[in-house]
């Protein structure tokens, strides 16, 4: 509270932990770096310093002796554990009940890390940040190859994790170290889909240290990002199937009902999202809020934000609306931001994203010691170490043959080793999996996933300077992109009839509409639309396209985006044969590439 | 949560309501403006919201009539309020309890508004933004008379809100309306110290929107900032007094703890400010980290917020603290932190302070409306609707007569008026008011603040502009501070004998310590010192004191500098006489100027 306070000062007392931590690692991993110490970056750190706060409050606890014996019993009766908000429970409620009474000082510590409030707060910004900044035209240019590893990827490492571990569940029936019906086939699916989940906050940690080539960036970036989605979908699919009473048996008309589920979730948040930036874009085209570029940057980021909690309170994904209203308000809000106003979103959300992701790691590190619950089954764990390699290998090579059979500019097989070394999990895995803790197999995949996480996180995290290395693939270039590539793409850019269905979509009627981007919505909408055209088009309509694309290097006069830009921006030498395939409507299978040679 | 919820996502739909009440206030207080309608601003606004928002909640609890009789029961027993959580334990425990049962859409936002997080989280950068973005020049040339009035006229609107307000309660007992032991003295005290805080956020909002004399504004603003941290302390140092027993006999020893407490709390929460601002102008001064923008603004950010944090942690006044944190980083830190680090600690802090502004008043608004045990006595608001008036007068014309006497640019009547009218109530007040809802005397308090905030936002608000037109101070002049204003201070800027203790402290030892500023730490220091001036020394001192003054001006090649400069550095015509007094040091008695022109 605001006042001196008369008593005890919980919040403010709960909050002062994780925000000296934030600045603990923050400070200590740009020291590190600082002494060149590449190899830890502020995930890996914030989860170290998260995981040493726990072990503190842990050993804490262990003082108070007879305190922890009372905590065993609230843990070991399984009742406690029946309500989906369990996670919440388990620490606020039932810990914090007995801790209450043993542990004042420690109390406030362990009560009020929501796990709820803070994937609300911190997550959409994160996933917005990923979206948001994502190189568009890079994206686009691979966005077949992108979508192929997001949603076929997924679906096999889902499926490949799930059977590898029932293989492992089956062992430890068969070693009598579970009982029959302890795991279901559902159960390791369920687990497959929270680890088919790459972070992208992970990812995007380890591109951006270690600068690689800009395809496989795009690449594994937009994978990463777009796999949450699929895989919160695919998650959610999963529980509908096994909730009603399918857990066993398969029970046709429940697959055809959960497949139904995962592409209605997955259409409806895409629509939301994108509900929302039409309403953004709308506003900002229409009306003088540009003049205002704090009121500017406060309606974007409420609106933004306003997609992921609508998403969620109708009981769709946020994430997976977030995600596409990030991707759409690149494509077309921002071209009628003030150009202070394009730099202030986004350094607004680079903030957002920077603490949301420390707050995030650090709170998995803590929940990795603190959590009293944990289900460590040793056969089970291998499995899934074992499995998360199988099931990436089993992803990555197949797909990326498939997909070089239709590129122009193959995936090199040493870009295929280091995707699918790179398959790091984080906070969207974690956010699945302390979902629900009511059950013992929920608990025993909560702790797998942990692990999982810190192990790829400092394991893997670690290993991929040496390995891109040895794979020479290219690290620590700092050209920038070259902006005569971004016009070539203008050059060549008039719409014609070989571009796909989406490109007319959004050349001929989205940017139109949404933006004041050539051609006009008169011109491109039939006679009868008339008035609807007359309603919605620009007045002042932007002759030439190069102009909007000129907005991308025009930002880069400011740090920020310079930053950003170093990013994504790095250019392989062998890129010369990739720039022909990098025509937007292209969606990296090499055919636009093909037919614009021709016209 | 972050994916597709099973269970009803309560939290999302609980921020989605704020967040869609937060754009609502923006965007229509928006349109009104451009209308020229420029008298509700976005506090009356957001509170207006909030109230409809209120009013439909509470309409729609009235359909179901038995669940509001339930309700009724439950608040008329008093015994439910018996823990200072208890605000917080009304809106949760009790009406949620009810509500559940019978309101299962509407318990969401019955539930989660907690005001202590709310306040936790947006409070903070709404102090913090006001004292950062302080003139700072206007405000140490005005330092005497901000602090008479904060500090003097704080003290003396307390006692006359609290003797006025008491006369009224004798009333209410003799005409029976109250019984003799229901109201004590110490509660009225109480009544007058939560009353006796102007807003900074109202008051700065008013002031923005119209333009004053930048005199007027550095006077209202910087007496409604500090005399928040004099009203929290007194609010404390009361409440101490009455917890001691002592409620209706005056007891020297318990009036001599609470005197020892106000300075306890308030040199406690100073110190901690300053200690937080040392450590992060250290952190910037010595370390690379304003090559990073991003870093810096972010270890910025959180070594500010952990002012208050701590404040509140151990029990002093986080608010006090994160105001004097505010000043000291603005005066310090800002020399140390890149171009670029300065715009975005400042952009990010706007942002919040808007949208902390927004929330905090929407809220309010909605209380107003929801909180279900309002105690609304028609006699102690009437007298405490006559208090703010009187004790505003008694404050203002008598020290306004007593620094006249010293000053050597007079404040004239016409400013006097307008600063006892502009006497606006808000966040401050209705957050000492709803920290403890626990007895009767109490929840009247509440009611009585509620309605007295809004009556000032709405009414003494909307009425502003037309009483300055009346008063005849400028309004609407748009000029911005001429830069060879500034440096004039800098050509009779040297540290002579004649200036304050503070500014030779401030000049000789703090700036080379916690700048690269001149004269250095070697030279200021004596020579036994020698170690430690080398230690902490700065490698390259500045040498003209004009490149600080400079950093001003720089700032406002940027819009939002733009906007806040137009802000406050709006000269007044009868200001000519008034330049003389604003050298640095002077602390607005007139002594000073006197003296330099002696020299």
């Amino acid at each position: 509270m605001t006042g001196a306070g008369q008593r005890a000062p919980n919040t403010a007392a709960s909050l002062a932990l994780p925000v000296g931590l934030a600045l603990l690692t923050i400070l200590s991993v740009w020291r590190l770096k600082q002494f060149k110490y590449r190899l830890i970056n502020e995930t890996g750190g914030a989860m170290f310093y998260g995981m040493l706060v726990g072990a503190i409050v842990r050993c804490l606890s262990l003082v108070w002796g007879e305190c922890m014996d009372n905590m065993e019993t609230v843990c070991s009766c399984g009742g406690l554990n029946s309500t989906p908000h369990m996670f919440t429970g388990n620490i606020t409620s039932h810990v914090g009940n007995v801790t209450q009474r043993c542990l004042p000082v420690l109390t406030p510590y362990m009560e009020t890390f929501d796990p709820e409030v803070l994937f609300n707060l911190f997550l959409p910004p994160i996933i917005f940040h990923g979206a948001y900044t994502l190189n568009q035209k890079r994206f686009f240019a691979n966005l077949g190859s992108v979508l192929t590893f997001a949603f076929l990827g997924t679906i096999i490492s889902c499926v490949t994790i799930g059977a590898c571990v029932y293989g492992f569940t089956r062992l430890m029936v068969l070693l009598g170290l579970a009982a029959d019906g302890d795991f279901f086939l559902t159960d390791c699916l369920l687990f497959g889909a929270i680890m088919s989940a790459t972070d992208p906050v992970s990812v995007l940690g380890l591109l951006s240290e270690l600068r690689v080539d800009l395809d496989l960036h795009t690449l594994l970036f937009g994978e990463s990002v777009l796999n949450d989605a699929v895989a919160i979908v695919l998650t959610h699919a999963i529980t509908t199937y096994s909730q009603m009473g399918a857990g066993h048996a398969l029970d046709p008309s429940a697959v055809l009902l959960s497949v139904g589920c995962f592409l209605g979730v997955l259409a409806g948040s895409f629509l939301l999202g994108f509900i929302f930036t039409v309403i953004t874009a709308l506003l900002t085209k229409f009306t003088r809020l540009c003049e205002n570029p704090l009121l500017e940057t406060s309606v974007f980021f409420l609106l933004s934000w306003s997609s992921f909690l609508s998403a969620e309170a109708v009981g769709l994904s946020g994430i997976v609306a977030m995600l596409f209203c990030g991707l759409s308000q690149a494509r077309y809000t921002i071209h009628n931001l003030s150009s202070e106003g394009r730099t202030r979103t986004k350094q607004l959300f680079e903030v957002f994203n920077f603490l949301g992701e420390i707050f995030i790691f650090s709170y998995m590190g803590y929940v990795l010691l603190i959590f009293p619950c944990h289900v460590f089954k040793a056969l089970f764990i291998s499995g899934a170490f074992l499995s998360i390699f199988i099931s990436r290998a089993c992803n990555i090579y197949p797909l990326s043959f498939l997909l070089n059979l239709g590129r122009t500019a193959k995936i090199p097989l040493s870009v295929q080793h280091f995707m699918t070394f790179a398959g790091l999990r984080g906070a969207v895995a974690f956010s699945l999996a302390v979902r629900d803790t009511s059950s013992e197999v929920r608990r025993t995949i909560l702790t797998t996933t942990l692990l999982l996480v810190g192990f790829t996180i400092w394991v893997l995290g670690t290993a991929a300077d040496p390995m891109l290395r040895c794979l020479d693939i290219r690290v620590g270039v700092d050209a920038e992109e070259n902006p005569e590539d971004l016009c070539s793409e203008v050059a060549t850019g008039r719409p014609d009839t070989t571009r796909g269905l989406w490109h007319r979509l959004d050349y001929k009627y989205l940017k139109p509409l949404l933006t004041h981007c050539a051609p006009s919505l008169t011109d491109s909408l039939p006679q009868w639309c008339g008035i609807f055209a007359r309603l919605f088009g620009s007045p002042h309509v932007q002759e030439h396209e190069e102009q909007l694309f000129e907005t991308k290097p025009d930002d880069s006069t400011f740090d920020l985006e310079k930053m950003e830009d170093q990013l994504v921006s790095v250019r392989g030498d062998s890129g010369s044969e990739h720039q022909e395939d990098l025509l937007e409507g292209d969606l990296g299978l090499g055919t636009a590439a093909a037919l614009a040679r021709e016209a």
